[in-house]
């Protein structure tokens, strides 16, 4: 027994997806081609579409169908603050919170020595380059409070000061509503080093 | 703050995948385009050629290239036994234990009234052709052994039956290296049931 050889292909297509394995993929292959070939041609055609016209802002990095992406041109937004961040999905989170009005630089990753993420996977240079115009003056850094995040800002901290830039990161504490019996102790003890006079 | 358009019908397309929400669809899109545009390619291409190449064989209703599938034009078989299965890797399943050497059925799903999967989208009417072509003597049905599948089990062997066809289902019971103590009650009933002479 043969299994036809484009659906062969198919599987193997689709166990490229990140987090899909072999049984996975099969039963996506199946589903697709039995009961949604109309979800199988929308895909294969965003998918093409999407490499075709999908580049990165030369200023920011993020995903943009520009030149220069929509954000980064905006005149209304503070161009002496830079915010960096590791996604595009990270800057969504904090344009929701209303608190920054300047512009980002999005990583598209984390300083990862163990998988071979280095400084020029997150495109260290062209941050630096960004954040040296001659009107940031300050880099606020928001990548994650992982392990990762936490060296990758401490990296690009340390890379951006030694050009003159005032530097900063966000805030470590208990979150907000959080209660001290199930808060970590590692986070409590951050916040009572950098607790705040009020 | 915008998301590019095409980016965003990526994410759309990508959720139409079975098992796959928003956030998991986002973070496959960055991950193609950032870092595996390659695998995106390949996955546009896979997808249009498979819409465009697999049909269901004529006979027994499984994936291929042809109009014959390979398995139904092989003469070694016997083509007096028909197996029903739900779908093709249950097929190859039961190639593997190399104990039916007859041809299949492959439904492409089971009865599941609840999601409104009816008689015509397990293809029945396809399998009584199939079944009375005054070749086949025996059906087997190996559908799955679980409420949906049983069910499907049931209904089919009623209706060809009907038609005069013999019907045998596998055999339910303790799973070989089973041990009693962890197999369920339910199982163990009917395998006391079913028990054979020795
Ligand atoms: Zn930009
Ligand atoms: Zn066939």
């Amino acid at each position: 027994m043969k299994t036809p050889s484009s659906l062969t292909v198919l599987t193997d297509s689709l166990r490229r997806l990140p987090g899909i394995g072999p049984k996975t993929a099969q039963r996506m292959a199946y589903h697709l081609l039995q009961h949604d070939r109309d979800a199988a041609a929308d895909l294969s055609q965003s998918l093409a579409k999407a490499l075709d016209t999908i580049r990165h802002c030369a200023l920011c990095n993020t995903f943009t169908e520009q030149v220069v992406c929509e954000t980064c041109q905006d005149s209304q937004r503070d161009h002496t603050q830079l915010c960096v961040v590791e996604s595009p999905s990270d800057q969504v989170m904090i344009e929701q919170t209303l608190t920054f009005k300047g512009l980002y630089f999005v990583l598209m990753g984390r300083l990862s020595p163990l998988d071979g993420i280095g400084p020029r996977d997150i495109h260290l240079e062209k941050l630096i380059t960004r954040a040296t115009d001659g009107v940031v003056s300050e880099v606020v850094l928001a990548t994650n409070f992982t392990n990762e995040g936490e060296a990758t800002a401490h990296y690009i901290s340390e890379t951006l000061k030694a050009r003159g830039l005032k530097v900063s990161r966000l805030a470590r504490g208990v979150p907000v509503g959080g209660e001290l019996e199930y808060v970590d102790a590692g986070t409590i003890a951050r916040a009572m080093l950098d607790r705040r006079t009020t």
